[in-house]
């Protein structure tokens, strides 16, 4: 597949980069089609606030005209977006210059059963907790192990994703989606100041739905609450909006407000 | 400098390698002196734990082999060497299957001011605090931001180390280096079952200290009882260990058992 490093075509980089060595980077997964990237102002957006709280120096327009002209080249796919704070010395003390590394990889946009979007999904109960870490908290950077782990709690294909709870058990996200319930026609989503990735899908969703006159709360969120909630559903750049339908013996139905939403994201992501 | 990627002379790696994409991965940093890696067992029993704790499928025989080779190779220096879950699809399931990339790189010993072994080091205060992840606490993997974040508090050369403290206050380890106290005649060092790194110089030292008689003692450590401390010294698999002088305005002696384990560091890593 398609990949670029630093706008060159490439598939390999220095072992020396902080990336590798210590995850010292961001990343945005982006959705395109005919040649334009979905959502690109939020995804640029949520790069730059991840730059300015990592202390990467990024050139964000070479960003964006890198990531346009790839995704014209790719026309229909995904590209994975990699900034790494580059090639650094031994030790973890900032390289002087800094000079960021933007890797470009493209991929096929993955397919998943219609049955995702249409019935919903169960969701796998993820023993593996996340940490409260608020420097770190929100970014889409590349230390992804609770992920990893939370990830290979469950092999079989019955669960399409997995519900993560922080270390105190508030319900916090997918492993790679965000979560928004519904309750008494109120649109909730966690509050992300503690840990978890703020989603692109979920701030546009979140804007959409103030749109149309939901009342959107972003707070702490109790597994019970989770529970007793009227909708429950899914959120990311590439697939949209999934219903959620079950969790251990629990169900929900698949309501409006999911639906509404699930249109609007299949409109931005043109799918 | 000299580097191998899975056996072969290599300064790149695939961009697609989980070690950069999730910092999927492990890492151990190695003094080589005449050829011969120091601390080996110990270096390589950790690697170990945490192959096994990330489900990292590892041949270690091969990296002792390879470890070895490189080394003698090296003559002199340090060895940084990485373990990563190998290439990955997109995605952060485990991928099917795992061939994980060993990553050997020479670096030049670090000379640091002498100084710092001979009348102690000033730690300099960070307010990045490390997030309790017991899945992870111990390991030496490669989610390395708390530490980068941490040492990027200060610039000035006045200051060795930073102390870092958990979420809840209390006191863990330095940015690079693990820290022990002496209170009464007991060597002190920190529970790292929540967070920290176990570094292979403090389980050295840990059985060294035991072998002399000293009282060891691993628990949870106040930050009043680190200012109360009789002696404070830090410890590293590169520079043996260093007594703790300042923090703030606080000052400690140099004291009797510092410079004991300060001899025996010195002898394992023959510097």
């Amino acid at each position: 597949m398609l990949s670029w490093v630093d706008g060159q075509p490439a598939e390999l980089l220095s072992i020396t980069d902080r990336g590798l060595a210590y995850g010292d980077g961001l990343f945005e997964t982006i959705a395109v089609n005919a040649g334009q990237p979905s959502l690109l102002e939020r995804h640029l957006a949520r790069l730059a606030e991840g730059c300015t709280r990592l202390n990467i120096p990024v050139d964000l327009s070479s960003v964006r005209a890198q990531l346009l002209a790839f995704s014209q080249q790719l026309g229909a796919g995904v590209v994975k977006l990699m900034l790494t704070r580059g090639d650094g010395q031994r030790g973890y003390a900032l390289p002087e210059p800094m000079r960021p590394r933007l890797i470009l990889q493209a991929a096929v946009k993955p397919v998943y059963p219609s049955a995702h979007a249409e019935q919903g999904v169960r969701l796998f109960p993820c023993t593996t907790r996340l940490a409260e870490q608020p420097l770190l908290a929100g970014l889409k950077h590349l230390n992804r192990l609770e992920q990893v782990l939370a990830r290979s709690e469950w092999q079989d294909t019955e669960h399409a994703e997995g519900l993560m709870q922080d270390v105190s058990g508030r319900v916090i996200e997918g492993v790679y989606s965000n979560l928004m319930l519904v309750s008494a026609g109120v649109l909730i989503t966690a509050d992300l100041s503690r840990c978890g990735v703020a989603g692109v899908m979920r701030a546009e969703l979140l804007t959409q739905a103030a749109v149309l006159g939901v009342e959107c709360q972003v707070r702490d969120i109790s597994y019970a609450e989770l529970l007793a909630a009227d909708e429950v559903m899914l959120c990311n750049s590439l697939y949209g909006v999934w219903p959620v339908r079950a969790l251990r013996a629990h169900d929900w139905p698949v309501g409006p407000l999911t639906r509404k939403l699930q249109a609007i994201a299949r409109d931005l992501l043109d799918c």
